[in-house]
């Protein structure tokens, strides 16, 4: 999921890292993904056991900034296009390690003539006077390596100038598969001889800067990122893509496609990142009141139970021990809620994975972007829910947040069904893990518990936005047509399911993933929010 | 909309037909309509004044069937493919009509072998043993005009077969565009060397088999139709879809182009047909309650004032007669309703539209089809909104249904930004007040007013409901993020949104519509249901 949206975000999200994947695809969405072992010439490869599959990862740190002038050989210009959320991030974590690796590539920002951004990548010390900084054009014409970190509609609008300006032998660094996405659904193609690589931080831009100055004392902390070559003309690919990323902190590096990058991205925001989690919460928000609970109550069993109680739980010890905390009639209410959801909110996901990987959804973010002239997209945090949210949030007893059973099985169920289809999909689980849990409980979620839902929603991407402005609503419908009337009308519990989730191979992944967590305490929220942006 | 599903319908819809255009498109979606003023060589046309436009139409009646085999000049055999809501109608109609002018032309009934369907039509006076009922393939092979009356599901799976089964110089005929669209959607085309029309009639299948058995005592008694040549290689193509037309007992017939009719029906359903009207029943019952009412209370003053009131006034005086009824307070509720909620309601149904001309709705269907045998479509009318409303049903006071000014308001808004979009899109005036009004007020609504929104939801064809569940939700979210907050927090009624609303031209075209209904009481409920189907 890619927030350009927070600038200067409030939080630090927690970094964990894992690998890739003995991985073939089963699907269209994924399917130009290969058996993927990758090989460096430069970098230590090791292999982690995630689930059923092996997956190969490299080890990020400082300890590495030595190897970066051979990974980055032939590169003496790193043109940084944008000024997003991860352009401000990865334009100074990159300058500060080539330059702690002694090297004297340029990192220089390019922006569109006439950007309000010009000032602020002035002040994180980009400058037309030593030529780091310049007009988007111009510094993509004499880059080595274009980072295109402009928002997915500009991409959409502008690639075949870019493409056009890029001198022979450039490579296009994204960190983000959407581009590919798009050019899947008008049917066009990358120029066929340049290199293509992506570099993927698994969290916000402001949370990749944040982590990488504190590696400067902890060596490993960072976000971690999955890399993608998706063309090498060049045979070194890889090395680059590899050296990005430990340039700019990750920990650790598992590698993805790009076509795989973007079905799990684009999919896992309209998801459990932030559409179910909308929907789930509008509709046992509902339900909650239906049985008789006062409004707050009822959002504090719903919203605040799966924001500040259950993801906690989950980022700690896992998946199932959210299950495994519950007793007698609390286990028995969460096994009614999980069988009743599951079937129904997997329903809606495979919906949004079919939706995606058909390029139907990528044409749903361009049109609608296409309309925003006309039909701004508007705020959806007046409503009823979460103006009382509001309130919860106000009067909150932080340590007293109720784990509700309900809610926590119709969440879980939501999460396990999302994990399902990535893996039938034939995603590897290092991705599967970092979109359905980690990025969740970690990342998103707190910022949620933080800030609301509606918050988020309002001021995430603009291709997140669409996406879940789309699809929470279908949670929320489904699972009250289908889910709570389940409940409602004594169906049993489905103990195949039950017994599918307590011995289902992502717990061992999601805990192997915990383990690859730096030393170093990245919950942290800062202060004060310097500014929010909503980025088209 | 295409309502294969309540295969016995329980009433009869009121039939009103108008004319076709000076139609120019503006957009893809109808992109291939041509300025029409068509021309028979056999019917008498006519001009009618709708709106800004003049439109051109054919008047029907059992009158015209002398020239009949003039029409059907070179056709020796019919093939009725399929048995699902308008097969079993049109089949009987054009039997009894080609009979009644004196011809030999055979009517021929075409199914998949070993269907259930072989019974029913039987029953219906089709057989081996005179050779008017076969296997669809055979029937096929040997009919002139092949009536192309299976789901949409099957029309994408079987396309290919059936155009190679054809016999040179056969014409495909059609009731839809469904299958226009999804060739688009996939980049194909009919075949060139055949004739390709379309016959639509504007009301369910029974409806029509219902109003021509009425129409043989009233002479014009009928469902109106659409129609369409879009591929015209004989040259005859005009005057064979007037014939047939006229043989299923339209009462008025105007043209429209395939493109055109499978946007404006596919849009129309997922709008106020449809989706949107189940949409905003859930958001008003929602927002009623929360201001203090009843459940039942709330049903009655949001669904039922819609389903048993309002379009009762549009069906009998026109829409702007809701508005001129009300006065004082009420008027200022329904301005403030209306002005708040146009324009939300219009951004979805805008993206409807986009979705459905760009082909990613249709998509969409044929995605959601492939996937029904793991998660068959589930049933909606079990939440909390639908059973209250069974029981508001049972205790109903059928003269004593209030008009809600606010749901008034709402509900006009978005008929009226239904119509604005069409217009705006290059619809002609006689195919938007069928897919907005017309069939709504006259057709869809008294029908749920008579059985529930969540059974027609339930109980309509596969392409409608799959549209209606993905559709309503976003209405209800948009409404209670967008209009009731902008209402709540005492936004100024929007004089000029208003003032449009007042001066419109649709009016006009509306009261035009109503003047050319047949003189007969067609407004009348069956006593049982003998059978309803859900077809895919």
């Amino acid at each position: 999921m890619k927030f350009t949206a927070l600038a200067s975000a409030l939080f630090v999200a927690s970094a964990t890292a894992f690998a890739p994947p003995a991985f073939v695809s089963k699907n269209a969405g994924v399917s130009s993904t290969q058996q993927m072992a990758f090989k460096s010439e430069i970098f230590t490869t090791q292999e982690v056991q995630l689930g059923e599959t092996k997956e190969t990862i490299v080890k990020g740190g400082r300890d590495l900034f030595p190897l970066l002038p051979k990974a980055f050989e032939g590169i003496k210009k790193i043109g940084v296009i944008g000024w997003g959320s991860q352009a401000p991030a990865q334009g100074q974590n990159l300058k500060d390690s080539l330059a702690a690796a002694g090297t004297d590539i340029v990192v220089k920002v390019g922006l569109r003539e006439g950007s309000s951004s010009f000032a602020e990548a002035r002040e994180c010390g980009f400058s037309e006077e030593d030529d780091t900084l310049g007009e988007m054009f111009d510094v993509i014409k004499e880059s080595d390596l274009v980072m295109l970190l402009i928002s997915d509609a500009a991409q959409a609008n502008l690639h075949k100038e870019i493409f056009a300006a890029m001198k022979p032998g450039a490579t296009l660094g994204l960190s983000h598969g959407f581009l590919l996405g798009h050019l899947d659904s008008i049917g066009e193609k990358f120029p066929a001889d340049m290199d293509v690589i992506a570099v993927c931080p698994k969290g916000m831009g402001p949370s990749v800067r944040r982590l990488y100055e504190q590696g400067k004392e902890v060596n490993g902390a960072g976000i971690n990122s999955s890399f993608a070559v998706h063309q090498d003309v060049s045979g070194k690919a890889t090395d680059l893509a590899l050296g990005w990323g430990i340039g700019v902190g990750s920990p650790f590096l598992f590698e993805t496609s790009l076509r795989s990058e973007y079905c799990s991205d684009i999919y896992g925001e309209r998801g459990i990142l932030l559409g179910a989690v909308h929907g789930i919460v509008e509709s046992l928000y509902r339900r909650y009141q239906r049985q008789g609970m006062t409004a707050e109550d009822a959002f504090v069993q719903s919203c605040e139970s799966i924001t500040g109680n259950i993801v906690k739980i989950i980022s700690t010890q896992g998946i199932k021990a959210v299950y495994e905390r519950l007793e007698g009639e609390d286990k028995k209410t969460f096994q009614t809620a999980y069988s009743a959801s599951y079937k129904p909110a997997k329903e809606i996901l495979q919906e949004i994975y079919d939706e995606v990987s058909s390029g139907n959804e990528i044409r749903t973010v361009i049109m609608h972007g296409a309309r925003t002239s006309e039909y701004p997209v508007g705020k959806i945090d007046g409503t009823d829910t979460w103006t009382v949210g509001e309130k919860v949030r106000a009067n909150r007893d932080e340590d007293n947040i109720p784990l509700n059973p309900f809610t926590a099985g119709v969440y879980v169920a939501t999460m396990m069904a999302q994990i399902d289809v990535l893996l039938e999909e034939g995603h590897p689980y290092s991705e599967v893990v970092n979109e359905s849990v980690i990025e969740a409980v970690d990342s998103l979620c707190p910022y949620m518990h933080y800030r609301g839902v509606a918050f988020m929603v309002d001021n995430c991407s603009f291709t997140a936005k669409t996406g879940s402005r789309k699809w929470a609503p279908r949670f929320d419908y489904i699972l009250d047509q289908l889910a709570y009337t389940a409940v409602d009308n004594g169906v049993p519990v489905n103990e195949d399911l039950i017994k599918d989730f307590e011995t289902h191979r992502v717990h061992q992944a999601v805990e192997e993933c915990c383990k690859l967590r730096p030393p170093v305490d990245i919950s942290l929220f800062a202060e004060t929010s310097t500014k929010e942006i909503v980025i088209e």
